[in-house]
């Protein structure tokens, strides 16, 4: 294991985190919040700590497959500990098990909060957890990788690979650093639509930029009780959209700038995306019209919380615990269906599900058939035996990472719905879940145990279940 | 599709269950009751209409394996719209739907009633509901197998495939029809022993007969409101022994008869199920003791409700549906892991689950040393990718429809614990599940709409997904 080179990266992952608490620093001095001064020191603190350690000189350039995994779930990890120190020095959350996660469920862009009431949060507190989001969206290392020069092309393409959201990344141009530049250039162009937008709504500008980094992030902090509840259902209508683009994969914008729109509609994966969402929406507007509420009404809150769910944002306009049962079971389908790989979305992802679907058609038509040859395609190209054996190998480790989670959570004795959607909305970094985890629940209540096992779920689930393994398996830290 | 050669394998399945019927009849004449009458017409009925079926004369040989699959997932169709006849002309069960039901859950060994009062029944309703459980664990062809001289052997082992539980038959000696002979051979011989010892430990006989059948098929029908709850210690002993042997890899018997004790012990799959079973025992006697009770009533409780569940049998001696979370979720933990392969118990068996866990070590530690060459073997074979592949692609379909039979099942709006354990019991073929479908509870409140989506489920779960899934598949009825 090449310590060192682990330690550079970790430092410069410090250093930046430590350059962007100016950020709710100058929210601080805006609206004149003593709890900025926490948000300073630990800046500084960070800036120096990271500064240090990215001046380490490795003895070699020996960076492989594990160490890119490695330095990529310490990378998460560090980042979230030195960012819940300004939390926790605040006081604005006492325990620090409790500002750990609140950082990782921000960093991960789940969600869920440990705050009974983040209206009572300072302003500079709220920006920060939103801003989590919206770093931890597009991937941080990514964002390293762009803006810095790093030696060896293999070495990035390890590390960018391993914080992926999805399947398998591709490059979209020959240089990578480049591929990330127009990453997060759409990924900022968007996000600044977005706020202008909802400006233009008439939502507070404060408001605005918290919630447009936090629906870019795909997050779902709430800055307000109630969500997005008390907003107009024009900036309701906005944010709507703004999920549901953001949970698109990336390299359809990309094609769509070098004007190849056909190409870029003939993705397949976007489309199921797109069918999966309006059949969701259509199927819970009708069950609920069946119940209670008009058909328009209904129509409008389902368009938003199937967005919110299937891109794993969380944001919620109304309490869907309530929902009859089936409306509520398609809500967790989703919740495990995911966005489309390449997106800032969390869940198992739509490509990876597709895929299922298909080796699993292929599978029984050569059962009915066993001498017939048949290829599994996706966008017209064959899919390699070894993507879909690492989809197989990840669907594995992530029900024995859930059902593993569900029973240590069930030592508190709290009911099955709350312990089964709760991993399932940490693991999927959704943020909400059902029953005692509802929408218009928190976190609070669990033990720190559980907080671990939870905090444990969110990153192996932000990280694709792989990282996170790697990190805890003894053969890693074998000579 | 060879239609006719199809007919005739149905034929001799509905033939054989005509035969069968005789003894509900004899049970009849023993305690005069009047129901038996039925079963005497409908067993006519099956013995004229399987005897004029097995006279077909095909037109071809041809027998693919699309062939084999729509013969073992039809012949089981049959065989329970055939078994629920008497019971819905002798109106105990009034609905032909319950009485559907009822036998599909008696065939497939899963153990689910939807009788409010089983005590009200017969005995010989009573004799036939768990004499389906003794003919539907070795597998109803198997035993054709075992007693026909059907043509060619190729035709023989794709229906032993089709219908064989566990991820791969392996013929224990060469000839297949040997083979069958000697499963039904320990099959029966374990049956009669543990006959006996229920006998000697004074259980009444027709109690004893009925329980051992239904142990020997891991099914679990219970002829007593309280399953096994008010018989002595003693006698729940010896069921829990057998539930556990009954879940045994019969590979093990056939080995210890040719005294190939040592190989019988290292068979890596009966250690494991071993292992889990005592593992599972343990936690969840200390997690009993914590809350109440006293820690040897516990274990005796524990053994006997985990051997239940394991093996997918049912019975029940106490209400775990109230015990504390931790312990419940063990036991919904074991109703997924399931049996050993080749035992006459349900679920994802424990050779599968084993199977996961070594290619998911192996994956991992490929993604670690990229270069390195790993090989999965179990009992010190390697495993073809074939049955890796496989036992992927079951999980896949496993997973689709567990997940669209929780969704059809929230149609009726009860809860999320009731609707998943409820299609956990019914895949699994294990019988009670929590809450509404708990140990002392019964299916008989589900709407038809549910009930045939469980059938499905039993069925598909005891065939082990693909039969029932090509059935249902376009492309198999296609030219």
């Amino acid at each position: 294991m090449n310590y060192k080179s682990i330690g550079v990266i970790l430092g410069w992952i410090i250093k930046i985190e430590g350059l962007f608490m100016a950020l709710p620093v100058i929210a601080s001095l805006i609206y004149k919040e003593p709890s900025g001064r926490y948000f300073l020191f630990c800046g500084i603190f960070a800036f120096v700590l990271g500064h240090i350690m990215s001046k380490i000189k490795p003895d070699n350039d020996a960076f492989y497959a594990r160490e890119g995994f490695v330095a990529v779930s310490l990378g998460w990890i560090f980042l979230s500990l030195i960012g819940a120190l300004p939390l926790y020095f605040s006081r604005e959350i006492p325990k620090y098990v409790d500002c750990v996660f609140e950082v990782v469920s921000g960093f991960t862009t789940t969600g869920a909060s440990i705050c009974p009431d983040v209206e009572a949060l300072s302003n500079c507190v709220n920006l920060w957890r939103c801003f989590t989001h919206w770093l931890g969206g597009m991937g941080v290392l990514v964002f390293v990788l762009a803006i810095l020069p790093l030696a060896g092309g293999g070495q990035n393409l390890r590390l960018m690979k391993a914080e992926s959201p999805g399947p398998s990344v591709s490059k979209l141009v020959p240089r990578l650093r480049t591929t990330a530049l127009y990453l997060y250039g759409i990924y900022m162009a968007l996000t600044v639509i977005m706020f202008i937008l909802l400006v233009v709504a008439k939502m507070p500008v404060f408001d605005s930029l918290c919630t447009a980094i936090g629906t870019a992030g795909t997050g779902g902090y709430g800055i307000k009780g109630d969500s997005m509840g008390s907003y107009s259902p024009m900036i309701q209508n906005i944010v709507t959209l703004f999920m549901f683009l953001f949970g698109v994969n990336f390299n359809f914008y990309f094609l769509v700038l070098l004007k190849q729109v056909k190409e870029a509609f003939s993705i397949e994966e976007v489309k199921w995306y797109f069918i999966i969402y309006i059949s969701a929406v259509l199927l819970i507007t009708f069950n609920l019209t069946l119940t209670s509420g008009g058909f328009f009404s209904n129509l409008h809150h389902s368009f938003f919380q199937c967005a919110s769910v299937m891109t794993t944002t969380g944001f919620a306009t109304t309490d869907f615990d309530l929902w009859p049962q089936f409306s509520k079971m398609i809500m967790v389908g989703l919740m495990f269906i995911g966005a489309c790989a390449g997106s800032t979305g969390g869940g198992i992802k739509v490509s990876r599900i597709l895929m299922y679907f298909k080796t699993a058609k292929k599978e029984l038509s050569i059962l009915i058939h066993p001498r017939s040859v048949k290829i599994v395609k996706m966008d017209g190209k064959k899919i390699e035996h070894e993507v879909v054996r690492s989809a197989n190998i990840f669907m594995i480790c992530y029900i024995i990472i859930f059902a593993v989670s569900v029973l240590l959570i069930s030592l508190e004795n709290y009911d099955f719905t709350t312990n089964f959607t709760a991993v399932t909305a940490t693991i999927n970094n959704i943020g909400p879940g059902l029953s005692m985890v509802g929408p218009t629940q928190n976190f609070s209540f669990f033990s720190a145990f559980s907080k671990i096992v939870f905090i444990f779920d969110m990153l192996a689930g932000r990280l694709e279940i792989f990282p996170m393994l790697i990190l805890f398996s003894p053969a890693t830290w074998r000579k």
